[in-house]
């Protein structure tokens, strides 16, 4: 029910999800408003939730209020074992507090935390962790974080020994805050490969794989991407269309500005992983549209698949098991 | 002497101030290697410093041992009233070490800040600070960089009322963390037009004209925009030169093309004026070329022409006045 299209964008991506055989989508919220928008033909189960969280609610009044809420509702599912994992477009703080409620953490883990995936120069994805979750962190969080970015892009993406940079104003150790100071020193005694203090820049040149920061400069930082390539795909838009010659030019070059498209838009990679619960899921962003949602159960089944959370908690119990 | 292509680069650019009667320029550094650089035909002065402070150098240590270095000279002259304005392309730490050392701070401002210039989708600029001087702050210094931003947004750039806004993770009042929060609460008092917590997409989409941060997020978020064009560029460039119809439509745009590599561009902006000190002074990228150190020249002119220093005395002794 939640997210700036929904449920429309909601039931017409789980409906493709399942007419492509991706997964088995259950749809939860008000039964009525989405038996009306499901095509008939399609055989997607239903289960009613009498309210939803509104994309402006506190997540902690969320928590109080609205326990029969669609969002919880579905991560009760999730805990009944009805579902393997869950995917959102509604409003993201509560649903970190209802998973982390409803799921619980994984032990060890002091901080849940969302994960965003970024396409980097070299034709792959760099993850950044946490990209909007926790805003005020302590150094062991960024720890966590950097521990469970490692098992993601390991277990998730296939990288062997995953590249793990802590986002800093400067590669230098006498660079940094107070934060990430101390945080650096923690991280390099941990058993990961950790490159140490990375720059904006590395994100996008391909040099790490895992960017970690707190959930406020995380959050400024994805935010800040969207912009700066809405940006310059808007102004190449703007001038394009202005003559004959240059309108010539773009058709020759269709195919590689659709390339670009595809490449910045958040669309095709789904949706962040909500990391450090016990289970899948998955948030999307609130204006998803149908290929996102589709995509986002895609990557859902794909992260419960590979057991992200098991292998997540036997690296927890490793480090508490030598760092105490 | 200072920067990746110093002072070669620094000797080619002031040349070519002189050349196009932007500025008369001084050059301060080694004499003999200045000089074996300058065309024989430029009139050039330059004032001999015995040291000059090495890129990786901490700016305490410098601050200590190296007061005779090329930047101190220079801040040294400014003061003397020899120079009316400084531009350096070296160590950006040391830089502010020496001039808040040298030439005093405003008076009202405990942390002169780093101010940077992006390009909106509106064809503008926006402004960023700080965007490096300051990683710890307490929320009074955002509340100066806001003053500062709003001075030269006002006097340097002809905007009446600067639209001003703290870079937060959602604009919401419920978002922020334990600086932004606090901050945000004094700004609302202020008699500027603060519009409250803004994301990093307004940062390019032209909705905002002095974007307030501290230091670490301002550098953070500098780097990542640079890290975004430049990936993006490269994207393009590497796909377009791979068959003869993507070559021919490239031709066809290849104004387009030349347009947006200059808008990314940083050494068409210049630099980053120090704000706060008590006199003009320009940080330049470590890497600047030629055209760089040219373009902050006429930047340092420009700023020094229009008295920003003394408009932002005004403006902090009237905000001393009114918030005690």
């Amino acid at each position: 029910m939640g997210g700036d299209n929904a449920p429309y964008a909601i039931v017409k991506g789980a409906e493709a999800a399942w007419r492509e055989e991706i997964a088995e989508p259950v749809l939860v919220g008000d039964e009525q408003s989405i038996r009306s928008l499901l095509d008939a033909a399609s055989k997607i189960e239903v289960v009613h939730a009498p309210t939803y969280v509104e994309m402006r609610e506190a997540p902690s009044s969320a928590l109080r209020k609205k326990r029969d809420s669609s969002v919880n509702k579905a991560y009760e599912l999730q805990r009944a074992g009805d579902v393997e994992a869950v995917v959102t477009a509604g409003n993201s703080g509560a649903a970190m507090a209802f998973a982390i409620f409803t799921l619980g953490r994984i032990q060890g883990v002091e901080r849940p935390a969302i994960m965003s995936f970024h396409p980097n120069a070299k034709g792959r994805l760099s993850i950044l962790l946490d990209s909007g979750g926790n805003v005020d962190c302590k150094p062991g969080h960024l720890v966590q974080f950097a521990i469970m970015g490692h098992v993601y892009a390991k277990y998730g993406m296939g990288i062997e020994s995953p590249r793990v940079g802590l986002l800093s104003n400067g590669e230098e150790e006498t660079k940094g805050n107070e934060l990430t100071r101390e945080a650096h020193a923690l991280l390099r005694g941990l058993n990961i490969n950790y490159m140490g203090y990375i720059e904006g820049t590395d994100m996008y040149n391909g040099s790490t794989d895992v960017v970690v920061s707190d959930g406020f400069v995380g959050n400024v930082a994805l935010k800040l991407s969207e912009g700066v390539a809405e940006a310059i795909t808007t102004f190449l838009k703007e001038r394009i269309g202005t003559s004959f010659r240059r309108k010539l030019g773009y058709l020759l070059l269709r195919d590689v500005f659709a390339e670009l498209a595809r490449t910045v838009d958040y669309s095709e990679y789904g949706g962040a992983p909500l990391v450090g619960v016990s289970g899948t899921s998955i948030i999307c962003h609130g204006k998803s549209n149908e290929k996102a949602i589709k995509n986002a159960i895609a990557m859902a089944k794909d992260f419960a698949a590979k057991k992200i959370p098991e292998h997540l908690s036997e690296a927890m119990r490793q480090y508490i098991d030598s760092h105490g």
